[in-house]
C-alpha cells in the first residue's frame, strides 16, 4: 500500500491523499459504505460501482465469520470473488462487533469469548484467531482485535483496556508475520487507538500505536455516544501524534458534519451505518439538510427526491412516490434512500477533497456545516 | 386500441400478435409483471425497463385504492406519471382482491363492502365506484369489476355468481360511458369470463363477454387451486367461443408451463405474482427446472445463478452468493431473484413468441414443457 498527500488545506488540517492497494486507487478523504454481510443492503453491485462509485468499502469480520464462514469465503477464493467486488475492501476486526454483544460476551487477556447472535452457539476470537480470519476473507486493508470501550467509561477501566489493546497488537502482528497472505494481492494493517474520551490515554495510545510502524492508522472508541465536541477534541488529539503520512481512519463515524469535522482536523477515511441504516427508516440526507420522507408532507409533493441529482435515483423518482413506498413497506423504498444516501455520502467526501484541492476546503466546511443541519 | 394477429402456429392454436395502445406496442404473447402498489416489488423501473422489458405491467385497483389513495394518483397525473412508468399498465378491478379478502367482505348485488387489511376501515366497491377508480389510476387497459368464485365451487353458486357478474358488466359498461377519461390516452376496458369449472357456465358466460363487443376480453375465475387439466379445459372452451380477433387475457396464471400450455390454447396475455413472489422465497424458474437456492448443496457452488445469462444478475452472481444472501436474509437477495425470475418469464414468453413465428412452437413448447418440470 501506498500513500501519497497532494493537498493541505491552508486553514484547517485537512488533507488530499491517494492510497494506492492492488485492487486500485483510493482517493481520500473517502468515506466507505459498509457492506456488513459483504452486501451494502438493497444495493447490487452494479450500482454500487457505476452509480455510488466508493473506491473503497467495509466488510465486517464478526458477521462473515458466522455467515457464510470463513471456508466458504476461502473456497471463493477471497471476498472480492464471492461478492463480485474488484475494488479494495477494509475488514473490521470484529472487536467493535463483539464490544455491542454485551451480555453474550465475555472479555479476558486471551480473547473474547461470545454467544452467535444467529443460533447461541459459543465462539472464541483472540488477536490470533482473528488475523487468521482476516487472512481467509482477505480484505485489502484488514484491523487489529482491540476492545472498543463505551461511552461513558471509567478511567482506570479506560487505562486497562487501552493496555490490552496495545498487547493485543502486538499480538496481532507477531502473528500476522507467521501467517501468509494466501491470495495474489497485497494486505495491509491498521492498528487502533483506544482511551476513551480521557485527553491522557488517547496521547498514550496514539503514541505507543505510531511506534508499531504500520502503514495506516485508525482511531477506534468514538461515536460511541460521547457528545460531538469530545470526540472532535479526541480526534484532534490523536492527529496531532498519528505520523502525517500514513492514512488516518476514523471508525464508524458519522454524521455528514461529523465528517466533514474531522477532515479538518486531519481525518482521511470513514466509515458508519448512518446513510444506509437511516436510509432504511426513511431518512435522507442531502446538501440542504435531512428528510424524512414519510411525513405527511410529502404526500402529494411530485419534486425530485433530491433537485441536486447526485444519483439517478434523486431525479428518477419524486418525493410522493418515495413516501408512498415507505409508507407501503415496499423494499423499493429501502433501495432509493439507500442509493441516494450513500450518493450524498460520497459526493460529500469528493467535494470535500475538490476543496481541500482548491485551498477553500475551511469556508466552504463552515458553510456546509450550517446548512446540512436544517431538517426539511 | 388495435390488435392485429401476426402469425398462428399450425399445430396449436397459438398465436402471435400485437396490441398498439397510447403508451406503445405490446407484442403478444406477453406475460405482464405484477406491481401490485405501483412497484414491481425489489426492482427498480430503470431496471424494470433496460433489463426486465416487460411491454405492459399489471397493477391492483384494490391495493393502490388503499395507497397511496386514488387523490394523490389524479393530483400526480395517474399511475404512469407517479410511478415514473411510461409504457402500457393494466389494472385489475379489485374483484380477485376483495375475493381473497374472505371474512373481511360481504358481496351483495349492489356490490362488495370490505374491511381494509391495513387499518380494517370499511369500504365500498360496486361496478360503478370500481370505473371511477380506474380512471384516476389512468391504466391503459382497465377490468370489469367481477366475483371470482373459489375452488371448488357448488355449481348453483358459481352459476349465481356468473350472472351477478355478468349484470355487474352492464353496469360497468354504462357508468365508463358516463365517466370520460381523464389523462391525454384512451383507456381499453376488458371484460371478464367466470363459470368457474363448469363447462356449460363458462360457454355460457363465454358468449355472454363475446357479445358484449368489447376490444379485449379476460378469463377469471381460474388459477384459484384446480388441477393443471380442469384449467386447461376451461381456457379451450372459453377461447374457442371468444373472438378471434381480440386479444385474450388469462388472469392469475401461472406456473411457465401454464403459460406455455395456455399459449397453445389461444391465450395472448398473461400476469402472476408466482414469478415475483417465489423470488422473495428463494425459488429461481430456469429454462432447465427450478432451483430453491436456499439448498445447502449451492453453499459452495461458485457457478453463475444461471449459464443461461437471460438477465445481468445471472451472470454477475454466483448461486454460492445468492445463497448466502438468502441464509442471511439480506434483501439483496431478493431484488437479484426477482430480476431472474422476471426475466425468465419474459424471455419465455418472447421465444413462444419467435416460435410461433417461426411455426414450430408446438414442438418447442412440448420439449420445454418436459423441461421445466425439473427440480436442480
Amino acid at each position: 500500500m501506498k500513500f501519497k498527500i497532494e493537498a493541505l488545506d491552508p486553514k484547517s488540517k485537512a488533507r488530499a491523499g491517494e492510497v494506492t492497494t492492488d485492487h486500485g486507487v483510493i482517493e481520500t478523504p473517502i468515506f466507505m459504505p459498509v457492506g456488513t454481510m459483504g452486501t451494502v443492503k438493497g444495493v447490487h453491485q452494479r450500482e454500487l460501482k457505476e452509480d455510488i462509485n466508493p473506491d473503497i468499502i467495509l466488510s465486517n469480520t464478526y458477521h462473515l465469520y458466522l455467515r457464510p464462514k470463513t471456508d466458504v469465503l476461502e473456497a471463493a477464493g477471497g471476498l472480492h470473488k464471492f461478492m463480485n467486488w474488484d475494488k479494495p475492501i477494509l475488514t473490521d476486526s470484529g472487536g467493535y462487533q463483539v464490544y455491542s454483544l454485551s451480555g453474550r460476551r465475555k472479555i479476558k487477556e486471551e480473547g473474547v469469548k461470545f454467544k452467535s447472535h444467529i443460533d447461541g452457539s459459543y465462539h472464541f476470537f483472540s488477536p490470533e484467531s482473528v488475523m487468521e480470519i482476516q487472512r481467509k476473507i482477505g480484505a485489502d486493508i484488514i484491523m487489529a482485535f482491540d476492545e472498543c470501550t463505551p461511552y461513558p467509561c471509567d478511567y482506570n477501566y479506560a487505562k486497562r483496556s487501552m493496555h490490552m489493546t496495545h498487547r493485543w497488537l502486538n499480538r496481532c502482528i507477531n502473528h500476522l508475520e507467521k501467517t501468509p497472505e494466501i491470495y495474489d494481492y497485497k494486505q495491509t494493517f491498521f492498528p487502533i487507538v483506544q482511551g476513551s474520551t480521557y485527553t491522557d490515554l488517547r496521547k498514550q495510545s496514539a503514541e505507543y500505536i505510531a511506534n508499531a510502524g504500520a502503514e495506516g492508522n485508525a482511531i477506534g472508541g468514538l461515536s460511541v455516544g460521547e457528545p460531538a465536541e469530545e470526540m472532535y477534541a479526541m480526534t484532534d488529539v490523536v492527529c496531532s501524534i498519528l505520523p502525517e503520512d500514513k492514512p488516518r481512519y476514523l471508525m464508524g463515524v458519522g454524521t455528514p458534519i461529523n465528517i466533514l469535522e474531522n477532515i479538518a482536523l486531519g481525518v482521511d477515511m470513514f466509515d458508519c451505518v448512518m446513510p444506509t441504516r437511516n436510509a432504511r427508516n426513511g431518512m435522507l440526507f442531502t446538501s440542504e439538510g435531512h428528510i424524512n420522507i414519510k411525513n405527511k408532507k410529502w404526500e402529494k409533493d411530485f419534486s425530485p427526491v433530491d433537485p441536486a441529482g447526485i444519483t439517478w435515483v434523486d431525479t428518477e423518482y419524486s418525493k410522493a412516490y418515495l413516501r408512498h413506498l415507505f409508507v407501503s413497506n415496499e423494499f423499493l423504498g429501502k433501495q432509493i434512500a439507500t442509493i441516494h444516501n450513500l450518493g450524498f455520502y460520497l459526493w460529500l467526501v469528493r467535494e470535500a477533497r475538490k476543496h481541500i484541492l482548491a485551498g477553500d476546503f475551511r469556508e466552504w466546511k463552515d458553510r456546509m456545516v450550517k446548512q446540512m443541519d436544517n431538517r426539511l
